[in-house]
């Protein structure tokens, strides 16, 4: 398999052709952006730990019977994934309390939630990626009534999974943002990555945060977090390499 | 029926015990406030107006089945209500984009949605009155799966009838936010006002505004746009009075 054109460059990941139409390559940047952009800094390893986390993830899901646009790691930095069109929203499943919601509807911080919800959000930075009813996403025909439910049912299939894998390895998943796409077929499967810039992840004694919040917040040093990450979903961290 | 002790003042009324238990007086203010508080100002004859206005659609709804909290106008600026314990959602229902909804969604105002929507907001000055989803109405326990289920069907059902009544008036409803209470008995019933200052009402011929976005976006003269949503109505208006 060749790198073919540069596709799309988005904040964290360029994707590029390759010589099958239907498979593209994923070249994870070192870049970290938090609040629409407003906060950027360029994170040496920060590409090499989301790829690879992104892999078992997407290995583990596949494993347990949920599939991805995931085809696999070519490099610590690159993988080749089926291409999709993106449906634009970004499609939020929440544990606990936490950021954004927390602030919204006034609730502290790790609160766990009589039951997982999902949430929807428009993926549109000059918007600022504003939440969405069911009713909006009808009325902007950005998913039907029947994709919206999929994308429920899929996202708390995989908070599922996710949820209890995380929980064996002594972390705590919070909440976590999914995106979906359509196949050549007109399928939706789950894309993207998955991964410390996308969960919000705690240390289950500690309630250390292992995830994008590190930099969102200046807790300490991002690199390390997601080390703790990888590590414990039994990658290849950069110290036994 | 006799003014009691001051039981709450919003920033639009105030609200009095009566010698029944059962009843309240509201009194109608002259402020206009606009972008939660923040743009405020005294428009003498506004509580009039508003009073007037509401007092004439609670018939309305009334006559056509729809009951209210509304018991009878006592004076230009006051009226007589049912006790309820508000729910603290704001219910909007939409026909067509504007304001926030334009705003949130990037949709130039006016346009006909391909079906009226009902939104929530949560009713908290210092949450800046954020927009909910059902699942936030149930975390929150502001009110029940079912209950939700009967403000959309309420909500809609005034819609039809407003909307209608309005376009006799050469009007167009393009959209409103109204209050529900549980009285005594538990039961959801309508309240709070329904006027210039919680409807969006264009004039069908000319599209003028004829509501409180007059003040917020400095458009003219409030009250004479008030004045006339009155007279369509068939009140009096100060100057025939």
């Amino acid at each position: 398999m060749e790198k073919g054109t540069l596709l799309y460059e988005g904040k964290a990941k360029k994707i590029y052709s390759t010589e099958e139409k239907e498979i593209v390559w994923i070249e994870y940047k070192d870049s970290a952006t938090a609040y629409n952009g407003e906060k950027k800094a360029s994170i040496a390893g920060k590409g090499r730990l989301n790829n690879e986390i992104t892999s078992l993830l997407f290995l583990k899901l596949q494993e347990l019977g949920i599939g991805s646009h995931f085809v696999k790691r070519i490099s610590p930095t690159e993988q080749l994934v089926k291409r999709v069109d993106i449906i634009p929203l970004e499609t939020v499943v929440r544990n606990y309390s936490a950021g954004s919601f927390s602030k919204r509807l006034g609730m502290e911080e790790g609160l766990l939630l009589s039951r997982p919800i999902v949430e929807f959000y428009y993926k549109d930075d000059d918007l600022g990626d504003p939440i969405l009813t069911e009713d909006h996403i009808e009325i902007l025909a950005l998913a039907s009534v029947e994709e919206v439910e999929e994308l429920k049912v899929k996202a708390l299939q995989v908070n599922k999974v996710l949820s209890q894998f995380f929980k064996e390895l002594g972390i705590v998943l919070i909440d976590f943002k999914l995106e979906f796409g359509k196949d050549a077929d007109g399928d939706i499967i789950l894309a993207d990555e998955i991964s410390p810039d996308t969960c919000r992840l705690w240390d289950e004694k500690t309630k250390e945060k292992l995830d994008k919040d590190v930099f969102r917040r200046d807790l300490g040093d991002l690199t390390e977090a997601y080390e703790t990450i990888l590590a414990r979903l039994g990658g290849q961290t950069a110290c036994t390499k």
